[in-house]
């Protein structure tokens, strides 16, 4: 079966030479790798598969990390990762969503085969999809085994892309411009709210006529008239009025590497109050953006661009940005850094951020942001649609 | 600000009655629901946030629940709720992401003012995005309460729908017709997999001129050529050849409420056995459908589409359905009924199915599958194309 691998055989024995160097400085044996970002990140393995128990298991002593999973998933691991088919194992349907039968001893039987009874084991405590239900199985299964919470270490790890990495978000990039670009298009008065939703999807999967996109780690966000200052809303049915704000929140992905871009468009023409807060936002991203070098940090980015709303008698509660990669549902939110007050993360080469600036007010909300990576230099932006409010 | 309810309050009152008598059976003062399925299906609350920590408390002896969650999602509480304000509580955004303060925390701190220091909790230990470092962080912030497993207890009330609900579900059935015929329309050798994919979203969010569509609990599935084989496989940028088969599993998306259906399309002629098989598994698939009806098992269902498939020596290993309802990433998977061997769960009239008859074998595959309510008499599919191979 022909694998379809988009990273060589040297980038990914680079990445799993970096987690074995950290399981080693924190004594572990063995790592179970639970997040599907992580998993993907390791050994190339991509499908929808993770609703159901599965998970990539790292033994120290071991050259090849393996994967265990639903056996209809197993062609996928064969077809998507780099593994020996001795290194993936499935497990039989009766276990999924069964009322006596735990996935987690399968994976258990697996773990004691390649590390014996009495392994010290890290294990993602904090990883979307594993439940308290599933650690409480899993350390049943292992009575002997000392189970610890190994939670981020991948994640730290990957917050640095590699060159090909970065290849990869910038055509992301470029599917995320063609999507915002789509959409301002579609935006007029009487246009349904869904339909402008169904034009930015089209564009997103559709891609570029190089390359294709895929599903992102979330939908996009519409947040449209009352609907601007909740920054996570479903959009509705309605027709747009002849006048009104239209917060967009996109996000593109190329084989899993996702690129977010915010935008408003104002329907009819704004208030100058508003057209006013647009221009705050965009010096005050500008200003943020200006200060993302290597050896900044994250905090640092965070001041600037706050500093500089603070002169206007603006606030703004939440973070002002975090890093960006390899995504799946429900968020690629990689629990690492944050462009905040107090983290002291120095900024590196290769590490890739959506500035997020958006601002949710009393009663207005405005959306304009930035992704980047940081470059020797300074930063190199990864889409390229103008930093403004757009108007139609 | 207009709130944006899709059911009346005695809907919600009826639901929420359920789970209280269910509480009470079970000794519990408190439950704490972390499925957004759940928190849907008890508030109505909708918005894509529940990748932070979120919750909805509902206490014994409270007239009605609370929804906890993060600072900028609080307008969506509002306006997609029918709770009172005060029942509201949001946390700050240092919360997220941290890696020194836990929102386990603050939602304790809401618990212990509306339920006391010693409360008996219910917690859905099994629920996605419950994790094990959520659940670490919950047991030490209320260390005088005692907390069980009370996983499922609403998955098992909801698995019946209301008129009101199945009216929904016949609505996102309609859309999941449009989107499979949209896909037949474009297929095509030359056309790129993921255009086919682009234009399923495309129909999907837009749904159809009466009412739009919705983000699905799952991105569609093509599985195409090599990939048949691969139920949860990505697309990929290559276009159709002139004879290849596609397995197509779609999902569309209503308030919430998710319809899937599967269907083939063979690109080409079909070789005389493909066309067999085709009609091997319709056999079965209308045998198993026509035994669904108030008073049958899971397993009778199960059973009668088997016994059909193993008269042509053909085994499936998955099982043969699934309960279908409100949908959220990663899966709308309810945990509860499977239409399997060994399930002895009644079937009511209400309860939707998703009867998934598509096999994976050796090196080929097919999906022609139902999605259906269940009642008073039998049953009523939720879809309306017809159950065959379709060729283009």
């Amino acid at each position: 079966m022909k694998k379809q691998l988009h990273f060589d055989k040297v980038e990914f024995a680079t990445r799993l030479s970096a987690v074995k160097r950290e399981m080693s400085n924190r004594g572990l044996d063995v790592l179970l790798v639970v997040e599907p970002a992580n998993q993907n990140y390791l050994t190339g393995y991509s499908a929808y598969s993770f609703y159901t128990p599965q998970m990539v298991i790292v033994c120290l002593d071991r050259d090849e990390p393996m994967w265990v999973g639903r056996f209809m998933d197993r062609v996928s691991a064969t077809m998507t990762t780099y593994l020996a088919e001795t290194n993936i194992r499935a497990y039989p349907d009766q276990y999924v969503a069964s009322a006596t039968l735990s996935a987690f001893d399968f994976m258990a039987d697996v773990v004691k085969e390649v590390a014996g009874e009495k392994p010290t084991i890290g294990v993602e405590f904090g990883g979307f999809y594993y439940s308290a239900r599933a650690h409480a199985d899993l350390v049943k299964a292992l009575p002997n085994a000392k189970i610890v919470d190994a939670d981020l270490i991948i994640n730290w790890i990957r917050i640095v892309k590699s060159p090909a990495e970065v290849a990869i978000m910038r055509q992301a990039g470029g599917i995320a411009d063609a999507m915002m670009c789509r959409a301002i298009q579609v935006i007029e008065p009487g246009v349904r709210e869904c339909d402008i939703a169904a034009a930015v999807y089209h564009q997103q999967i559709s891609g570029t006529s190089e390359f294709g996109g895929s599903y992102a780690s979330t939908p996009p966000f519409l947040c449209i008239g009352p609907r601007q200052v909740a920054p996570h809303a479903d959009w509705t049915d309605d027709p747009l009025p002849p006048s009104t704000i239209v917060n967009l929140e996109l996000f593109a992905n190329r084989y899993r590497y996702q690129v977010n871009l915010a935008r408003t468009v104002s329907v009819g023409k704004p208030t100058a109050e508003y057209e006013k807060l647009s221009e705050i936002v965009v010096e005050a991203l500008n200003t943020g953006l200006e200060t993302a070098r290597p050896g900044a940090t994250a905090e640092e980015v965070s001041t600037a661009f706050s500093r500089k709303l603070a002169k206007y008698g603006i606030e703004k509660e939440a973070r002002v940005g975090y890093p960006i990669g390899v995504g799946f549902p429900p968020s690629m939110q990689d629990r690492t850094a944050s462009l905040r007050r107090g983290d002291t993360t120095v900024l590196k080469p290769g590490m890739c951020f959506h500035m997020m600036s958006g601002l949710w007010l009393k009663d207005t909300g405005i959306t304009i942001t930035q992704s980047f990576v940081v470059t020797e230099q300074g930063h190199e932006p990864l889409t390229e649609i103008p930093r403004k409010l757009f108007v139609k």
